[in-house]
């Protein structure tokens, strides 16, 4: 899988968000590291690409990005529907072993200490954007974008190639209740 | 249309955004209205319900919105990406006659000074959270959601039924360059 990763310029960093997809979000701190999924993250800005995402405070997710200062936003694909929502739905308060009991496998990009998670179709490593004001009253924080990679199975020369790739690697988007959409066909109005 | 129009409890309102689907944002003030496309607008809380949305200083929707104090956030179908699209890439300083061309038809709900653009499956009502510090630094918009409703073919006990609703109905995500995807297959994991 390792061998498909390909780096996307940040000026096309955006575009792995545009769409609304559920996303994962990774830290690591002191040794520890969490993943927890999140519906509510999006794209804020393009050059420097920057994003907005959602982290309650009683996630470890948050408090390990808190104190790294960095965390990664990755796009789960549809063959990870249950890993989405077991990281979802369990915290690593509860479960020391949260990861393994849900499937979670990381791995490291080179000259990168981040926590990334294997099988998705892209990753955007952020630096936190220090928002004290919005952090406290709305749990809302601010990302912006240092790297992104993505597999070029799925997302190549800028693109996302749903129509073309494997059904699995498909993005999630969350509803409610273990209730996913995966994004569907392709509608473009751009030669009309 | 109109018939198909239900109330959506205030709870229950951030599933209509929940999937990330671009959203296009409508304001009126002083006899003027106009509405824009946006694929940055997200959920950021469930009760009150309130949400994100950014909204670029040269758009006329946002100096509408901050005049006014309120807005709507409706989802638009995929019957309605070329509207979609055109709303998304005109501007009412530019072009008087933008919503007409663009084929936008507006209606108002009883007892709702706002305009609604009709054909789109569902309507988020919003009073402007005034936050200046992330307005003008990000253009970044918070919005309490205080009235909401859906098109009962597509949305109905608190659910999107996409995937027996008419395909025409399903949201639009948008990424660049006129390419939309519509949303796809459902994915059910609560029951396994």
């Amino acid at each position: 899988m390792v061998s498909h990763i390909r780096a996307v310029p940040l000026e096309k960093a955006y575009r792995l968000l545009n769409h609304g997809p559920t996303v994962l979000v990774s830290a690591r701190h002191g040794g520890v590291q969490d993943v927890m999924a999140a519906a509510w993250a999006c794209a804020l800005d393009y050059d420097p690409p920057k994003l907005t995402v959602v982290l309650d405070s009683a996630t470890r997710t948050r408090s390990l990005a808190e104190e790294a200062g960095v965390f990664v936003i990755q796009v789960p694909t549809a063959a990870q529907a249950l890993l989405t929502h077991a990281v979802g739905t369990t915290s690593l308060h509860d479960d020391p072993d949260k990861l393994r009991n849900a499937g979670v496998k990381l791995f490291d990009m080179p000259d990168y200490d981040l926590p990334l998670v294997t099988g998705c179709s892209a990753w955007l490593a952020c630096r936190l954007i220090s928002e004290p004001s919005i952090e406290s009253r709305y749990d809302l924080f601010i990302g912006e974008v240092f790297a992104a990679w993505a597999d070029d199975r799925v997302f190549r020369d800028g693109h996302w190639m749903f129509e073309t790739a494997d059904p699995a690697l498909r993005s999630l988007h969350y509803v409610a209740g273990g209730h996913f959409y995966a994004i569907g066909d392709a509608i473009d109005v751009s030669s009309r």
